[in-house]
């Protein structure tokens, strides 16, 4: 396992993390396999979706914030109820194919931590499952 | 595989089921590897969030009802499409980490099946995949 | 691995993927095992859910219609955010049990290869991680 440390810089962003997680594959020498890459979060999550344009980052921001608002009725004293909402809706892991050492994703595709609840540190764990 | 036999007690519950997937670990004689916790229902999911207040769970209740209202024009005449499109914007299963025979969680994880269509009999499948 | 081609039909389409993940499981000589079913796209996605009322399918595309409005006031030029949200909501990725040679699923559940962005070609890639 391969623990990587993040800084979020706002409440919500979008980190790439798909050249960390190439370093960690290196590291871990995975030749051919199956990435788990788990957030041991609850107010922040991890996806897959399109590199190239920032754009899709600001829409995706915009349209979460629409459907689970920052401020509403919530019980939760501490204030970041959206955050956890976003974290299950979007979910703590994802699975990257590796194949002859590399990450095998689509074209467009690129792996995003999502921060819900930044600033602040986090963490990014890499688990190998070898095929 | 190590099958889980759940009891909700109401339409919407987030049932805690890090324990019972812990006696699993134990009984699987997992040492190091990543667990697939795995929802065989349409009408329920699974996911990892805060298990220290349970009022971070009435605000996912709450959120998931209005994303989701139960009574709308739906066309599935069962009545319960809302719990279908909830299973799917939550998922089917989550990944745990093993280490050492333990789960190996960030500190306030708690792993938690989610009732959409209770109070019902339910099941959660475990599966070990060593490292 | 195992690539599947597929074509969807219309923008959004349920394409379910069953049967043709049970030959890649033949072709590939799983016998127990986890499958990871991936889709390399960003305006696609895959989940599980009921097979049996097509109404279930005309409800989900409505729901997340009305989560995430195809036009609204989004940034990215090529029109297609929606899709690129509901594919983060639902997700590029399900794990599939299998156990002597057969998927081993809950009675109701299907594999629904999930358009958002239709018609077009598509692919879906079929992993296999022995137990």
């Amino acid at each position: 396992m391969k623990r990587l440390s993040l800084l979020s810089r706002q409440r919500t962003d979008w980190l790439p993390i798909g050249s960390a997680i190439r370093a960690a594959v290196r590291e871990l020498k995975v030749r051919d396999g199956i990435l788990t890459i788990f957030v041991p979060h609850t107010t922040a999550a991890v996806t897959i979706n399109e590199g190239a344009d920032p754009d899709v980052l600001a829409d995706l921001t915009r349209a979460l914030d629409r459907i689970v608002p920052w401020n509403a009725d919530y019980a939760h004293a501490e204030g970041n109820s959206a955050a956890h909402i976003k974290a299950s809706l979007i979910g703590s892991s994802v699975r990257v194919p590796v194949r002859e050492g590399e990450l095998h994703l689509g074209t467009w595709q690129e792996i995003f931590f999502c921060e819900f609840d930044g600033p602040r540190e986090r963490e990014v764990w890499v688990l190998a499952d070898p095929l």
